[in-house]
């Protein structure tokens, strides 16, 4: 019996973990990689060795702080993948060793949401972007000398260990390599599952991508998949038209090329609308263009990209009278303990391709150069590296 | 070989055919019976017997022409039923003594629309409320002494006789009592499909539809047969309640008895929003309402109701991106040939009840009486009765 608890405990279990984090200590300011103590998973949650992180928008939004609520010192970090190392009381589904997704929104199993086919809007777990604590106890796990310092998102992948609820990790195959699979764990999922999901282009389709970011040439990649015949990129930015070509774009139109607004554009292009428009800029003016470019009588129109809280869209009305459909989506509605393990098995099965998303590489040690990386809009995604 | 031709052709096929038809010499003005004359069907056009026909609120609409293109005289009509006299060349779906409904809109069965699985928009015979002629020669059908008078439609069913394009009659099981399924032939079919092809509410779904005429009432009849488990009725007259019972509306929200915006008395009936709305008013803010009022996560808005042209739908994108989704439909996304013998044989099979919505009867010759009660908002569907 002791033998086998041996087993599947690690010797950790239970214990205060101190390891290496980054803490953003400020708005805007580099992170500064700390000696962080992280506290044992409580009921319900779940602490993890976070093996490969990546750095996504979001990171990089609510770091920046620019009107949201600071929420300082923090630990940021959402897309990753790591190793269960040992979970708490009441967690039956995973199990020290277990391979993982950390997952900025959550799946309790027991909502409404959770129980709708249609939802992944998790009543308990959905994203909060202003909560540095744990559900369990309102507390957080990190601290510093005593000083507590916030979560971010539930998931604090700038951490060599991290706790998360239980909910909001995806067990995945223990085959697929970390390094590459922990872009499933938000951005590719996003897009992909925009197209997929929600925009569900039939075979032959003409399907339109607004930004070809990360986000959007997943989008572009769903498609891909899906078999459109045309995958049509806008972007304001020329330099992603040759990269995009990897993710089957074969069509390019900047809307700064032309005097007419681009949905007037891309009806040209394709005898009077796409079949599938999908918006990941966020830009309020690309979700009207994107609504508007889908073809009367069947077309839809899903919206990924978050816009300015104070945005509003409009459209005249006879454009939804024409048989034309708008969705929004969320996490390209997967729903994260069910779905998102099928998505590394995509991965596995070489239907979806993520190493072209890979263009960057760098050490824990290093991160702030990921930041650098973004601000600059250089490459897709950079991984970074907890071993090294 | 004669005998059998003079089985299958009517004595007055090839013939122009003087009958009585209700001609709107002004716009307002009652209309007035007047001996016309009927040319006979010309290429892949079929000439009727109108047996009988209703008044919907497109006729009216156009009769009335405030601010719509003024086309006097014309001939208005065209939710009705009837019995084909004689086919011109070409046509070979249909023979003299089908029993059909003429459509408004038309499915040619050859262009992208009618192709699409998801569209009835065809491009060929698609709704013109502008067009007095025939597609064949760009004239008129109707003469009075040599003066054409204009179709409306492409229906013109005030007659009785008229001349469709083929594509523009649905023909229908010869049992179905013609003075019940002439209904089917728009405003029934409007509603009901809006709820059945485009709104989708799996069984037990909680329904509101805004505004209570007859397309509202034949979306609640939608939401009856789907099974939902609680239909919100919403309009502004209170009277209407009781006869909504009738189909199936199990609540009453009027806006005027509430300080707050209908979406969130909706919301709190609901825990949260109805699963599918369907808006059946064409007021721009109904629409806004009917939107917003749906669940986050799966909740479905669909709008059928014809807005004020310089309307504008306006809505904060979060709506959309908490996974709710925007559609319009026209006509109940039905196609007039392929799905408007199916919806009668719903009736047939005592799944469609259409007794209901006809609360009034009238005399061919008393035609006006059925457009004093239509703008006096009395009753439902006014038949009116082309032998009579």
């Amino acid at each position: 019996m002791k033998h086998h608890l041996l087993n599947i405990m690690s010797s950790t279990a239970g214990l205060v973990i101190p390891c290496r984090a980054a803490v953003a200590w400020e708005a805007g300011k580099p992170l500064v990689i700390e000696q962080v103590e992280v506290a044992p998973p409580q009921a319900m949650e779940v602490r993890i060795k976070v093996k490969y992180t990546s750095l996504c928008h979001t990171d990089l939004y609510f770091w920046e702080s620019k009107g949201q609520t600071p929420l300082f010192p923090r630990i940021f970090g959402h897309e990753a993948a790591g190793i269960v190392e040992s979970v708490g009381e009441g967690v039956t589904e995973l199990k020290p060793g277990d391979h993982v997704l950390p997952v900025f929104t959550g799946e309790c199993k027991e909502c409404r949401h959770c129980k709708s086919e249609e939802s992944n809007m998790c009543d308990l777990l959905r994203i909060n972007t202003d909560r540095g604590v744990m559900l369990n106890d309102g507390k957080s796990r990190f601290s510093i000398k005593g000083q507590p310092i916030n979560h971010f998102l539930g998931t604090s992948t700038f951490s060599e260990y991290t706790v998360l609820h239980v909910g909001c990790l995806a067990k995945i195959n223990p085959s697929a390599p970390l390094d590459k699979v922990c872009i499933v764990s938000c951005g590719v999922s996003t897009g992909l599952g925009a197209t997929l999901n929600v925009a569900k282009p039939k075979r032959g389709s003409i399907v339109a991508v607004f930004g070809l970011g990360a986000v959007g040439l997943a989008a572009c990649e769903g498609a891909r998949i899906a078999g459109a015949s045309k995958i049509i990129g806008v972007d304001l930015n020329p330099n992603r038209f040759e990269d995009a070509k990897k993710f089957g774009v074969t069509d390019f139109v900047n809307p700064k090329d032309h005097q007419k607004p681009v949905q007037e554009v891309l009806a040209e292009m394709t005898d009077g609308g796409v079949d599938r428009a999908i918006e990941c800029t966020g830009n309020i003016n690309a979700m009207i263009s994107a609504f508007e470019s889908v073809h009367d009588g069947w077309g839809v129109a899903v919206l990924v990209g978050v816009p300015h809280k104070d945005a509003i869209f409009t459209t005249k009305p006879i454009n939804f009278l024409n048989e034309r459909t708008l969705k929004g989506t969320f996490f390209g509605n997967y729903k994260p303990r069910t779905d998102i393990p099928n998505v590394v098995e995509m991965y596995m099965k070489k239907e979806l391709e993520l190493d072209k998303f890979l263009t960057h590489r760098v050490k824990f040690s290093e991160i702030n150069k990921a930041f650098d990386l973004m601000v600059n809009g250089e490459g897709l995604r950079c991984i970074i590296s907890m071993d090294d």
